[in-house]
């Protein structure tokens, strides 16, 4: 079978949604792109992250929220419909069918090649298919690898023979295991223990550290566990995995100081590593298994036409990050085909300045955790003159007519030199969309002297940023 | 009996939420307060309006939410419980006692003077209580009116013998009518509509103009005649009414072009005027029963020493934004005692510009409908140069999580000269809380180039920002 070869101006590895939008990007700059996918097309968040975990918590929160208002609540006499709510998870994902994103790939302008890409020396791409047919690919000017993360497993004794489940499993299961034991408690962990919980599991979180939700403001984690607590979850902190079995049908996780943990599954979510194992990388002197090291346009340090765009360089590990580092390289990619300066100041069109300081995230446990930019933990490490402020927010009015006995927290972190806000977080009920604003005032660079006149409507919950100006004046 | 005499640096008249804030930020600011309050201390807003209002929405409103999430929604097998969402409304207005809240005046170092306070000539206040002793204040540096707004009457033959409800009954009554007539579809009317239509009542609602919130992006008053007859109510608009009269127990409504329309109750919700017919206005050369024309900070126009803060200016009629005068009038007046220059440039500490340019306001109906800044229309009016992006809030991921079928909208007006943001209009359920980012980002002038780095987190609604900056960009 001959080789067919075919050349583009971008070839990009990977069609999750990070490669979606470095395509869409340069495709509509003029450039011809063809995405390369081995499997479905919209990566890990359609499938296997973001859609599929939100709406197995979705019915979980606001069945919360409308428990949480008298004359309201009245009206709650059953409980979860566990089958819908995995029916409704399901059709979130498409049933794991991505036709619908093929499609749209196509009526975008760009080629679509099924198949395992693998770099092959400089600007070329072999790709080949599950009958084994290739293709190579040659990038007139870019080949942008988007090939994402994937679950680790940690060196524990037996962990990697107990049929593990990774957060693919936990966000697809077609049923609630009885028991379910969740090693980490990073958002992942939190959130599919969140969500399990509440659908019937008994779960029972096994973190190594002090905290969940180890990298936010410590009230999150602490917020958190206690709500797991709450809702029946077994959480152990400063708890070291050393072993795991099975025995029978159960699964068996032993501690370093001797006990054992029992369990139908675990979810194994104790972080993530490069998809570069298999993309050629020593062919273009790079390491395999390694993240990809780039500068603020995304592109590989030291290479002119290699880019390593989301997950793959480990800057932020989050879908609306990847995205937005599409947005920047491919505007980057566009520019310099056209033979165009591309401006590399912080904040310009070209590069991803909010990698660094302004990246907002949410997690959706309940309560929900939204942050942006640096806890106070951060801005002391990179010594940043800075004061902190905390605010309770079921003291707002908007946030007690929201619920009964709302409780939530949140805390800016204030750059006292600059007088702009350095970073925001968020605990509580609902407070995933009071994020925006404090991201846009982190990015904006908006002074605090000029946020007092952005005034939040009576009654919202949003009054909260009128007590941290407060806060703040003291 | 002799009159007491007593002096302060400065007299507020009216302790509903804005003279609440003048004075504590005066006592802050060092100098003596004394608040003078016929009613309830806290005012329209704790009793009559916001509180209450939102306190007979809330329920419905989540119920409405978890109804839309299948999984969740079989949960609910029952009814809003009516007589519990009453006595939540009664629990938020504290059963109409303003002890608490005197109570925190006290703690704030803030005098309370129960009675009627009438101006009698420069920097002089004379308080009549109800067993008709007077105290006569003298204010060494200003009088500050708050005494708000009141609903009036439009000149409606019979209107006046009916017993109307005006907003204060609508949001305080014990029960639901059987049939309400809502006269006027401004924001008052439409929440009331909402409320009572859910709460029992067949409403019908008659709007004298072709929409509903006639001040508003046209998308909103569409969305929430649409939402109020899909809920059951009548919705008239174009139609004009003449007169009213009782019939039995009923009142009767006549429409220029003689149609009749029958309930057991009528709002009268068509507009406010200022409560300045007895405030002494008369003796500081003032005409009594007007609106006080103000400068930037809030004085009087003409005067060192009076300054109207709040719905008696006139200005904008909304809680939050009285809370925000009070802050920059007060900000203002204790830099005069001191003797300091007060700068009067826009968005310094003591004028309040964003009554001009930045005025937020949610009206929370079933969708709610939230704004900031100018309308298309307004933009035009003013000869900006401008352009206005509109997108469907309902092809967000987000908000298809949020409720299945979710419907909404969101336009953005930009400055295309300045290229910042010059209003912003969400429309949909749960965009409350969506509106503080536009309100930061026309407040703080961020350019639209930098609002690109403002990335919203996936999956939350607030992803809608993405899909205006790329509307925008075309």
């Amino acid at each position: 079978m001959s080789e067919e070869e075919r050349s583009y101006d971008v070839v990009v590895l990977g069609a999750g949604s990070t490669g979606e939008n470095v395509a869409d990007v340069v495709v509509r700059g003029g450039l011809s792109a063809v995405l390369v996918e081995p499997e479905l097309v919209g990566g890990e968040c359609s499938y296997w992250a973001c859609m599929p975990s939100k709406a197995l918590l979705r019915g979980t929160e606001v069945l919360a929220e409308v428990r949480s208002v008298d004359g309201a609540k009245q009206a709650v006499t059953g409980e979860q419909d566990v089958e819908a709510t995995l029916a409704r998870r399901d059709s979130f994902t498409s049933n794991w069918d991505d036709s619908g994103q093929a499609e749209w790939v196509g009526s975008a302008g760009i080629d679509l090649l099924r198949g395992t890409g693998r770099l092959d020396g400089e600007r070329t791409v072999v790709v080949t298919d599950a009958d084994g047919g290739t293709v190579r690919l040659t990038a007139r000017q870019a080949v942008v690898v988007c090939t994402g993360s994937e679950a680790s497993t940690p060196p524990i004794d037996g962990l990697a023979d107990v049929g593990a489940w990774t957060p693919r499993e936990a966000t697809s299961a077609k049923a609630a295991p009885a028991r379910l034991l969740v090693l980490g408690g990073g958002y992942v962990g939190c959130e599919m223990a969140t969500a399990w919980q509440a659908l019937g599991s008994q779960v029972t979180v096994l973190q190594r550290g002090g905290r969940l939700l180890p990298g936010l403001e410590p009230q999150a984690g602490e917020a958190v566990a206690a709500a797991l607590r709450d809702a029946g979850a077994d959480v152990r902190l400063n708890t070291s995995v050393t072993g795991a079995r099975r025995d029978g049908t159960e699964v068996v996780l032993t501690t370093e100081d001797g006990r054992e943990f029992r369990g139908d599954e675990v979810l194994v979510a104790v972080g993530r590593r490069a998809r570069t194992a298999d993309i050629g990388a020593d062919t273009v002197g790079l390491e395999p298994g390694e993240y990809l090291s780039v500068d603020s346009t995304l592109r590989v340090e030291g290479s002119s036409w290699l880019y390593g765009v989301g997950d793959v360089n480990g800057r932020r590990q989050l879908t609306h990050m990847g995205k937005y580092q599409a947005r920047q390289a491919g505007a980057a990619i566009v520019a310099r085909a056209r033979g165009e300066e591309t401006d590399t100041a912080p904040w310009s069109p070209f590069v991803a300045t909010a990698d660094d300081v302004a990246t907002p995230s949410v997690v959706f446990t309940s309560p929900q955790v939204a942050s942006v930019g640096r806890t106070a933990a951060q801005a002391e490490e990179e010594g940043l003159a800075h004061r902190v402020v905390e605010y309770p927010i079921g003291s707002i009015a908007g946030a007690s007519l929201f619920a009964d006995g709302y409780s939530g927290t949140a805390i800016a972190v204030v750059d006292t030199q600059r007088e702009v806000l350095l970073g925001v977080t968020f605990v509580g009920p609902a407070v995933a969309e009071l994020l925006h604003a404090a991201t846009i005032a982190v990015v904006g660079e908006v002074p605090i002297g000029r946020l007092w006149h952005a005034v939040p409507a009576y009654p919202t919950i949003s009054e909260i940023w009128l007590r941290l100006l407060e806060a703040y004046r003291g």
